[in-house]
């Protein structure tokens, strides 16, 4: 078989980043050639990563032949992936999303309703019988405190708990120092123009019929970020206009306290009222508890879309 | 947590209800409390399969309450489940067709391209160290055999050689012998009106914007059938009417020398002449090597649609 290429989301995170190059490997120990590739740039917590446990950063790709094998990890939509997905020949997909893929044809489709994809992939490691080895480990951990924000979001489970017990031993990493060290690298705004803030982390999702783009930008401080509203909000028109969105989020998630200072703009911009019972004031809301994208956020706006 | 309905799809075949009370099964090894149930009538195939391994049939539904807890196996979308499907709390899948459902949240999501759901949950089970004893071995051999019409169809995978290797030797059942008889059992129509022969193992598929039924019938001998031929044609105007279908085809598939003889019609009947170059002479003709619905028809459909 040709190769295949592993690959996440677009404006890759850290599990999208670690998911593909742990996916290619558990590949080859399968007797696959594969090769771990990434849709978009690194971001500062996943090159903290990569830097610390001396792991290459997958390759960068803009796009894949017709008729390619791939594997998605950590997505399952057309709007994140490559522009031609119903083109290629998905083999494999694992993830921690909502369903939204559909195909002409079976694959292997693994989703869970963990709070991190590499949680899947070490289940899928342990019933392989393969070795997790001392940097896959440490690329499994990462990912996990990443999207769990350290197991504090509501999207962490038990599984995720576990995993993050065992790959601690493994690596030698303790969760706690690495982790918020890790979480910290990746709040560092400092070289970044309000255009690359706005593209850090944006989800572009269709809820119903309004088409939104989710940003979510993590802090140490709020406040630190909101000095910089004026200019935000500039940057996000421009992409409404772009882009013709109904609705532009942008969350600004405070790691320590479990916080998130939404701002909204576009014609859709009521529905974070509604979904919240929060008043925008100056298109800003202070929204208590509310960390995870996928749990808090996606799903609310979905139902009062 | 309030009990979990594990059911396949409409129309029931050998997969369906044996994934059902398997699955039920698996969820009480997990603590859960969970009740295998179905969505029609037992075939002749399966009835002969519960029996033979003295196994009560599910619980018949024809619906569930708005929010139940449900898990579905062999089948994942919308047309062959229960019509509240968007309104109830999925909590898992297990299936082996392509990928059509969408959820606004995220689930167990577990297809694999086998022959079989049966195939996935003997993985499952040994994945999770749970005792598959001699029923349940009997019951998931019984669907691999049917679904696999004794491992020759193309959809057949290694994966369910294995799984039928190990189970045959669990069970006590000599998948030859004992499998050829189940086969047989479910190509028994005598008891059968037109209609109900229409309907046996009816699946309806919309290809692109083409809204079609593709209904299969296994036999020992393809004449047999075709003698009723106008009486089936006649049904088959019936029901295109009845619910505005493009398409009816029906697959009457020789078990023993697989091919298959197909009456098409409706008025993208043309499809069937394009998708396979043959020439349809009274609304029929033979397709050969062709036995698979799922690998070897509504693919190849698709793509001609």
């Amino acid at each position: 078989m040709e190769k295949i290429l592993v690959f996440g989301h677009k404006n890759p995170d850290t599990d999208s980043i670690t998911s593909s190059i742990v996916m290619a490997n558990f590949e080859k120990k399968l007797g696959h050639d594969a090769e771990a590739c990434r849709l978009g740039n690194i971001n500062k917590e996943t090159e903290y990563v990569l830097k610390y446990l001396g792991v290459e950063a997958p390759r960068l790709i803009d796009s894949v032949e017709d008729g390619a094998n791939v594997i998605l990890v950590d997505h399952n939509s057309y709007e994140e992936s490559i522009d031609n997905l119903d083109k290629v020949n998905i083999l494999k997909v694992i993830d921690h999303h909502k369903i939204v893929l559909s195909t002409s044809y079976p694959l292997y489709f693994r989703a869970e309703p963990v709070g991190c994809t590499e949680t899947v992939l070490y289940k899928m490691y342990k019933e392989y019988g393969f070795e997790i080895d001392k940097k896959i480990a440490g690329l499994m951990l990462s990912a996990i405190i990443s999207d769990t924000l350290l197991l504090k979001s509501p999207t962490t489970t038990d599984e995720d708990k576990k995993a993050v017990e065992e790959l601690a031993k493994i690596s030698g990493l303790d969760p706690e120092t690495y982790g918020l060290d890790m979480l910290k690298a990746g709040t560092d705004l400092s070289s970044f123009s309000i255009e690359e803030i706005l593209n850090l982390d944006a989800k572009q999702v269709t809820l119903k019929d309004i088409k939104t783009v989710i940003n979510q930008v993590n802090t140490a401080s709020i406040e630190e970020v909101m000095k910089k509203k004026s200019e935000l909000e500039e940057g996000m028109e421009k992409i409404i206009k772009e882009k013709d969105l109904d609705l532009f989020m942008l969350l600004i998630t405070d790691i320590i306290n479990s916080n998130s200072q939404v701002i909204a703009l576009g014609k859709a911009a009521g529905i974070v009222e509604k979904s919240y019972g929060v008043k925008l004031e100056d298109n800003t809301a202070l929204l208590k508890g509310v960390v995870s994208r996928k749990k808090q956020v996606i799903p609310i706006l979905t139902e009062n879309a």
